[in-house]
């Protein structure tokens, strides 16, 4: 019984993550489309452009957001699948980082184009 | 019953226009999600893509699209209530530009790099 709560624990050290690994598609296989949906949604474009200023990630109960955690997580699922971020486990925290150089490469000036004009037409930032 | 005729057909000129005037948003009330949004859709993005090497705008019947004309129609709103694009009636046809220069003027090398994006990673294009 020792054993079996020792390595379902949150943040036992017992050789076994019980999170499933998650997904990160290589910037090639990702549409624009994609890219564009994730990004059009005010909280997404929120966690992107906090990512952005921050090249070292975030762990995920810190984010400025004001939504329930099953919703950011589906947010955060959005941004993966598109290319966007980045997530691990490191022990107890999930950490979050932007794509930065990947999404550069793939699509020259595009994040930089968004960030921007979030700065002149967002209503919350 | 043949001034009705005349004051309904398609087409008549007799001072009054029976489609109801379209709305087009300044660029300054446009949130940046509605544009990323109006984007994310491939047949949307086909149509700002044929428009952005069409300086003069086309004609509502010639968009090399594969989707009915209540759809088209829909795509049209989305795109136009974004600021995106502008359209008019001229005789019995509904011409559509793309706002290039009032987008580019509040967003800065967005479009361009939208447009850069969908070469390199769309399907269809």
């Amino acid at each position: 019984m020792l054993a079996f709560i020792r390595k379902y624990s949150k943040g036992e050290s017992v050789g076994h993550n019980p999170r499933p690994a998650l997904h990160h598609p290589t910037l090639e296989t990702v549409l624009v489309t994609a890219v564009l949906h994730a990004l059009s949604d005010e909280t997404r474009l929120s966690i992107v452009r906090t990512l952005h200023a921050e090249p070292d990630g975030r762990a995920c109960g810190t984010f400025p957001v004001n939504v329930a955690p099953s919703t950011l997580s589906h947010h955060f699922k959005v941004l993966r699948e598109a290319g966007l971020i980045r997530q691990e486990d490191r022990g107890t925290q999930r950490w979050t980082m932007l794509r930065v150089r990947e999404v550069d490469a793939r699509f020259p000036g595009f994040l930089d184009a968004v960030i921007a004009a979030t700065e002149v037409a967002s209503v919350r930032f």
